[in-house]
């Protein structure tokens, strides 16, 4: 490819609309462009580098004998409604009203889809196992579509789905992916971490989430540097210390907190550590309202919440049915005198004496509050949120909160879809047996940004030579000094013709234009012919990330290309 | 790939749902899926079709210097309003309102997008020519969604864009688009025809489509064996045969015609052949009435009287205003006596002498009418379309209408879209112009419906090697015979190391239910393992068209199936 014949608009200046700095880069180095809110157009050097995201997945996918098919984004909404889903996703669905009034999704995802194909066509135990997968465009109409490609209305993601017979064939599959995933982050050069995830909206049991570690990354992951547990904050274990400060209970008291509804206020009012205070929140599980306890200074994880409950919906309750249940206004409850309510309580408040609570009146809270003497606390679980003050659930080593983007996540679904849909399949008993499913996704257009989060310097994008636009730029830097011309076009012809990727930089630029637009971009290698050197039969060979520069003979750049690529594509 | 590991759903029955014979053998050969009206899944097998169709187009694009990009499916409409296009395509588009309260396009063509985005980036002359393109997926409402993959709501698009500084640049880069498309439908191995079109709602001056002819095809062109001229049938030229039967007018006179308002039933009522009666239609021409003078045996054609008028949009007048403007009721419409309306006829009636019209009032008809002498006729044009009867614009030959599937269209659309939307670069004389345009559209999905419509038989459809899901076939006729099974995966490893794709049937199923799936899905080349024959040593080579076996020794069957596949390649 010839630099002046190409599509590539770079920029000095950063762009005011991008926030991270993936998203200021894939700007800048002329990328993507953005059409409209969470919709961005790939120019040419972007579509390179999602076509060769694409093209591992698809080798690494097939390997694992997966099957490429392509499901349409059209659906049915009745689809969803049959799946129970249509309310779940709500309004991140784009639905519209087609012609013959008929109301269509346009797909945010693909379970329905493909549970309704693989019923229709697979009728025994003989037709299974089956990997599908699909490399598709998805559309949500996310309430804030932010940090360019990561999160966009518009998107590609690589989804599979995996149909066995039993346990142990999703087992399999799951491992099948679950090795595929590794392999194709690996590839991209991505450096990840694979958490124990919650599967949340997707349903099942177990799934994976593999991260990678940004300060930009919209989720939040826990892990232990020592033995290496990770997972989700979602998902991540707390374990409770056993010593307890105190030992004799105090007498109940209830004190005046006019006005005082924080835990932050009470603290300070009446002087005691949040870790010495209980929160009573009122939540309504599907419709029903539920009392549940934390400690002050520790958050409640309503995904946690949602599978000790075993509910599909979940949500802080109405100052309304607040009031009724505690019989007080919003800010004063507590677990005394509580009445025809289940109450579930955080583990981390086993053992807890002489608390802090709501008195359920308001302007009131109850000082020395015990369990047993006081309430009777009979359901206790983890439900709140892990913090670094814990410990790791495996070896009690430190814990580590970070931010990370998602790159994929896998699921043990189970028979969640196969059963609602009444997917079943013969199995060799004769029986009616609903499929044991499993799916896999993948955000394409994230991994290059995820990409370039942990892969840049000051002066732009650091590509990994797998999925880079171009694995090396050549730049004469004076193109009408003929000597340097033509060097470069012995160079590029030799690296052309040994299938290596490469752009000459053919236009009649300053050389300092040359350097930033290469550095900006991120080509791995650099070839650089200069005059000077070239009156010696010299260029240099560059290496984009250590800006290490070799010296060599015109006659040995592309075998000291190579060399370098060989090193760099580790 | 082993059959028995793959997803391939074959089907004994005609599916009730196809009308056409590719939609027919798309299904039942396991191809595609429905999931809702005009919104199809392509299995595995299907996809491999797809994506080689993908392969050969994006080849041939990038040969020419094309380069790909990727643009969002998610449009804003106001960029359709700006425009003007967002009432020409009205109910075909897919809209919504987004949670944001702002309405949404889901494109189904890419020139707006396209250009605002050249716009945003190409400052000078220098940058031009461009061509970009894309391969991806479109959305239309479609009315009536129908043959399969052919007239769908979701489809994939190749869509090229170019932009040029002058009238020369985008002659070159039309020539450019045309060559490539000429390569990709030859490749793809459709025999095809190229017809002069008119651009339609695309605009501009100048369109090419590519049509392959197909008793099932929705398109109709004219086209000439003699001298190869072919045009659509909203396009091709009507000459007028110079020799008139009648030199002297007769007295025009008001004859009864009670109730009597077609053109057959007159033509009946007072013996009078349709090519002696004018039929006068009222046309509401952006707005305004217009009446249109053709042959009672010819038809308007819209497309050319837009042209001739140079109006947005035209539609046959409502009822009102035909009463208005002939002061009759419907169906008495005549050109005696017509005040403050303009009048175009029709080339063919020019010379025409003591013909039939209406007389403008209830239940009468005017015969014996003349030009100038009853009524002044001042515009003449070619505003209806061709015939059989017609003879060739170009060589006087004869001229055959048939039915044809579009699968290619080129558009010269010069500045409409650039002027429309400010679309301008600085050019080498300091002048702010419009980006001259072209626009370039190819089905993805009509490719291989196309196909099969040319190449199938009673057994099923017969691939042209290079987009056939896969090049060869090996069927072990029994698969308990270790002997056969050993040959199979004795020429399967030689045929698969050799980089021919090949699937082996290696089902338990009998012989007759193997041959009867290896035709129907139609792979080009079938080795035959028999039990009698290998105890010679020997298998069947057999082509799948000809159905022409070749015995071979078991160790020269990779070697037979490569010469077989090289003539069927080319």
């Amino acid at each position: 490819m010839r630099w002046s014949e190409g599509f590539i608009p770079t920029l000095k200046e950063e762009p005011a609309e991008a926030e991270i700095i993936s998203h200021k880069l894939m700007i800048r180095a002329g990328l993507i462009r953005k059409l409209t809110a969470g919709a961005y157009s790939y120019l040419p050097l972007g579509f390179r580098v999602l076509n060769k995201i694409e093209s591992i997945i698809r080798e690494e996918m097939d390997a694992k004998g997966a099957q490429e098919v392509l499901l349409p984004a059209l659906q049915p909404s009745e689809l969803w409604k049959e799946s129970g889903r249509y309310e779940d996703l709500g309004e991140d669905m784009v639905k519209f009203i087609d012609r013959h009034k008929k109301e269509m999704v346009m797909g945010p995802t693909h379970e329905e889809v493909i549970t309704g194909l693989v019923h229709g066509e697979v009728k025994s135990y003989r037709q299974l196992p089956l990997i599908l997968y699909q490399i598709q465009t998805k559309f949500r109409d996310e309430m804030r579509p932010r940090f360019g490609v990561i999160r966009s209305r518009e998107f590609i993601m690589k989804d599979a789905y995996s149909f066995d017979r039993d346990a142990k064939g999703l087992e399999a599959s799951y491992k099948k992916m679950y090795d595929a995933y590794c392999r194709i982050f690996s590839r991209c050069g991505l450096s990840y971490i694979i958490v124990e995830a919650d599967p949340g909206v997707m349903g099942g049991d177990v799934s994976h989430e593999f991260m990678v570690l940004s300060k930009s990354g919209e989720d939040l992951l826990a892990h232990c540097k020592k033995c290496g547990y990770a997972a989700s904050l979602d998902k991540a274990q707390c374990v409770e210390k056993s010593e307890l400060e105190e030992k004799e209970l105090k007498s109940l008291k209830e004190v005046d907190t006019p006005d005082i509804t924080t835990i932050d206020k009470v603290s300070k009012l009446l002087n005691v550590r949040p870790d010495k205070m209980v929160k009573t929140l009122i939540y309504e599980a599907d419709g029903n309202p539920i009392a549940i306890l934390v400690r002050g200074d520790h958050d409640i994880n309503e995904a946690k919440l949602k599978r000790v409950l075993n509910v599909s919906h979940i949500k802080l309750a109405e100052p309304e049915m607040i009031e009724v249940v505690t019989k007080a206004p919003v800010g004063f409850a507590g677990p005394c005198g509580l009445k025809g309510i289940e109450m579930i309580v955080d583990s981390s408040l086993k053992g807890l004496k002489n608390f802090v609570t709501g008195a359920n009146k308001r302007d009131k809270h109850l000082i020395n509050v015990n369990f047993d003497r006081d309430f009777k606390a009979e359901k206790f679980a983890d439900i709140r949120y892990i913090t670094e003050d814990d410990r790791c659930p495996k070896c009690k080593g430190d814990i580590k909160i970070e931010h990370a983007i998602e790159v994929g996540h896998v699921f043990k679904l189970g028979i969640k879809y196969s059963q609602t849909l009444s997917a079943t399949f013969l199995d060799e008993d004769g029986k009616e047996k609903p499929f044991i499913m499993g799916c896999y996704g993948i955000g394409v257009n994230r991994i290059a940004a995820a990409l370039i989060e942990q892969s840049h310097d000051a002066d732009g994008i650091i590509w990994h030579p797998a999925i880079a636009p171009y694995e090396v730029v050549i730049l004469p830097l004076n193109t009408e000094h003929k000597p340097s011309v033509d060097a470069a076009e012995k160079i590029y012809n030799e690296l052309t013709s040994a299938g290596i990727e490469t752009i000459l930089d053919d236009r009649n630029e300053r050389a300092g234009v040359k350097f930033k637009d290469a550095d900006l971009i991120g080509f791995p290698v650099q070839v650089v012919i200069g005059e000077k050197r070239l009156a010696n039969g010299e260029v240099e060979v560059k290496d984009r990330k250590t800006k290490q520069v070799k010296v060599v003979k015109v006659t040995e750049a592309a075998y000291a290309v190579k060399g370098l690529l060989d090193v760099l594509r580790k």
